[in-house]
């Protein structure tokens, strides 16, 4: 059974904060191994690499086997069925079409003073993208890291994609390929982290990693942050249904097991006016479970996290997800977009009930790696500014300088940075004929 | 005497190399006495908070004395001078209307399948600025901090200053008074990152905490990402400086010192084709570097990170910025704007002679929280980005999921996630009627 709270319930509130404090992951203390492995790939580089891939993955690979050939990428990819390619060919122009919309522009102009300021954005040099390995093994997610990284104009773009006991997935190399991949390599874990951070005899370093990965993965990034750039580290996935109206139960069920199939620290949370239509849904669940392959995971999920609260109108629904500020935010009500302006917290809007969140994960176009765990109040999902860096420009004529130089003397002065103020002065009285 | 390198030695580039990766912080480990007073702040709130500052900044107050109430900001920014007032406000302005131009727009379209989709972005609704006390209370950062906050719309902007002491800085009042800041509490060190994390009873939890502080004050907030954002964990400041032509050598041995006075730390950088020009610019370093209220920071910095590179011409030295990826460059040559266009990844650019870096620091307009330690090759200085979030938009009409859902089902199911596959399944048989 899942959590279910009213809002007119006495002790709605506290009930409320605590399933939105649950803790819904633990995160095993890896940070000593992780520092171990990035230690050993520093000191030794592709022996390391060789020696942890056969330790972790059970493949026996030498240096000249670490990335994928052209040939061996080939000869995977042609195993991908024509409905296959076809799906992932049309996500990935999707994906590509919304993101180039994304480019923000260069700036330049000059103020009032004649002072000529601007910024101008340019791309990552390099970036690496993790993907996981076995059953997490998204070829979705390649296409949602590699898209942004190759529209922000980013100039080498790797992969490493463990193979376990040699195992690989046709589908993620085709993924890569249909987003422009430069380098494939089949190395996993903290290994592959510290590799595309510290680089190897093989790999060079990138400057920027992202990508999902597991308890290892996200420590490495952790701890190599600063000496790359690194995306989020995600947590487990949610979605937040608000429901009104003529809706059909069993989409609204079928889109809470979606969220609960993925893992069973996932959350799924139906917010609702209608009792009728929440007893309806959660009765569809019930009877959907059962059938599910993954029947287990998504079980686990809804009984332990699952969640439906009824509000006493749309206002309470909108002020609750403002509160939960969830990753994927659904709004099967009459009218979703009046609906959507009441919310301000939430990494994706799913408007209206013929946008399962499930073809988000796919072929929309907007990205699915979006911000877990409440991060929507203050972060957003990937995007092409993630492969960029803005630098900011300024220059000066004599005139501005003259204009608003003596503000920056007086303000290094009441700072006690007397180099700085001098360093404005000099100019100052070359312009004054001194 | 600093460093100096050319490029025609045979061991140049190890040279190079082992000079940008010099360690120029000595980063206490402070991880365990950050979580211990995050925890105890956790734990009992205003008295822990309380407790702490009666311990690190020698000063006693009560739970109603943590916040400056309105009289005390006016009776303490009666003080500053009418000068000081002015050149404060002079820079708010600059930066403000510098910053409003970086608003991004919201989007959104109608596709060929008749999806609509978009974005839009929404401030953080609460934002805590900390601002460092003692020597390195700088008002110029107050600017910074909380005027792009301001731009981007954040609902409730919150200062925490230490007064070790009781020792206020009427210029910082000041500064938050004309950024519009709304609450600002006399505490500081980990415990005030604590505080904006968690909330107190008396100061209510922040969404995103930006802002310098020492190596608590960085411990901390790296502990508490994730409950809330941050902004980067800056290290020492660093200038290169690029200079060929007729250039007057007193004013670039003033840009060097300028950024050396910061911090033992700091680091300046020389890179000229021109051995006289260079010559002449280490001689004035050192006639002026004893003329300093600072000379003994400026010296240390100069003495232990300053360096002079010899180029053959300004290509390579574009090359060398570009691996260095300063904070701040500053191209003193005849044409700065192409060479600007030959470097890619640097904080701050400072075109021709006439403008100093100090003016950046102070009154130019763009951000002076810039990203140091080669992070510019993935990072950009503080801007009203870090105070807002995106949220992705879709809307499928019936016509769009029978055009796109197909393809969704076939990549859920070959992802093995059965009830994504279904949630679009349900609704394109009711399209067909089924």
């Amino acid at each position: 059974m899942p959590l279910h709270l009213d809002t007119t319930q006495p002790d709605f509130d506290r009930r409320f904060t605590e399933m939105l404090s649950m803790k819904r992951e633990d995160a095993a203390d890896v940070n000593d191994t992780v520092a171990g492995i990035i230690a050993e790939i520093r000191a030794r580089g592709d022996a390391a690499l060789i020696e942890l891939t056969q330790r972790f993955d059970r493949l026996s690979l030498d240096a000249a086997g670490l990335a994928f050939s052209r040939d061996e990428i080939a000869a995977h990819t042609a195993t991908v069925s024509v409905e296959d390619r076809a799906a992932l060919t049309l996500a990935a122009e999707r994906i590509r079409a919304y993101h180039a919309r994304q480019m923000p522009q260069d700036m330049r102009w000059t103020d009032p003073e004649g002072a000529s300021l601007g910024w101008r954005f340019g791309p990552v040099a390099s970036a690496g993208l993790y993907v996981p390995g076995g059953q997490a093994s998204y070829p979705s997610s390649v296409l949602m890291n590699a898209i942004p990284a190759r529209v922000a104009g980013v100039g080498r773009l790797v992969i490493c994609v463990p193979t376990p006991d040699g195992v690989v997935n046709p589908l993620v190399l085709l993924a890569a390929e249909l987003a422009g991949v430069d380098e494939i390599y089949r190395v996993g874990g903290a290994q592959a982290i510290a590799a595309l951070a510290y680089g190897t005899e093989t790999i060079r370093p990138v400057d920027k990693i992202t990508g999902p990965g597991n308890a290892y993965v996200a420590a490495a990034k952790r701890q190599v942050f600063g000496r790359v750039g690194i995306d989020m580290i995600a947590g487990p996935s949610e979605v937040l249904i608000i429901a009104q109206g003529v809706q059909d139960p069993t989409w609204l069920a079928l889109d809470l097991l979606a969220q609960a199939e993925h893992d069973a620290d996932a959350q799924s949370i139906l917010i609702t006016p209608d009792r009728a239509l929440a007893d309806a849904v959660v009765a569809e669940v019930e009877r959907l479970l059962p059938t599910l392959p993954r029947a287990a995971v998504a079980g686990a999920s809804w009984r332990e996290f699952g969640t439906v609260i009824l509000t006493r109108d749309l206002d309470e629904a909108a002020a609750l997800s403002d509160r939960a500020a969830p990753e994927h935010l659904e709004l099967c009500v009459d009218d979703p977009e009046a609906l959507a302006e009441k919310t301000h917290h939430a990494g994706a809007i799913f408007l209206g009930g013929w946008t399962p969140e499930a073809v988000g994960d796919y072929v929309s176009g907007p990205n699915h790696v979006l911000p877990t765990a409440r991060s929507a109040r203050f972060s957003s999902g990937l995007s092409v500014l993630d492969f960029l860096k803005r630098t900011t420009l300024a220059r000066l004529t004599p005139g501005a300088l003259a204009a608003i130089g003596p503000a920056a003397v007086r303000l290094a002065q009441s700072e006690g940075l007397s180099a700085h103020g001098m360093s404005v002065q000099a100019r100052l009285a070359a312009l004054n004929g001194e």
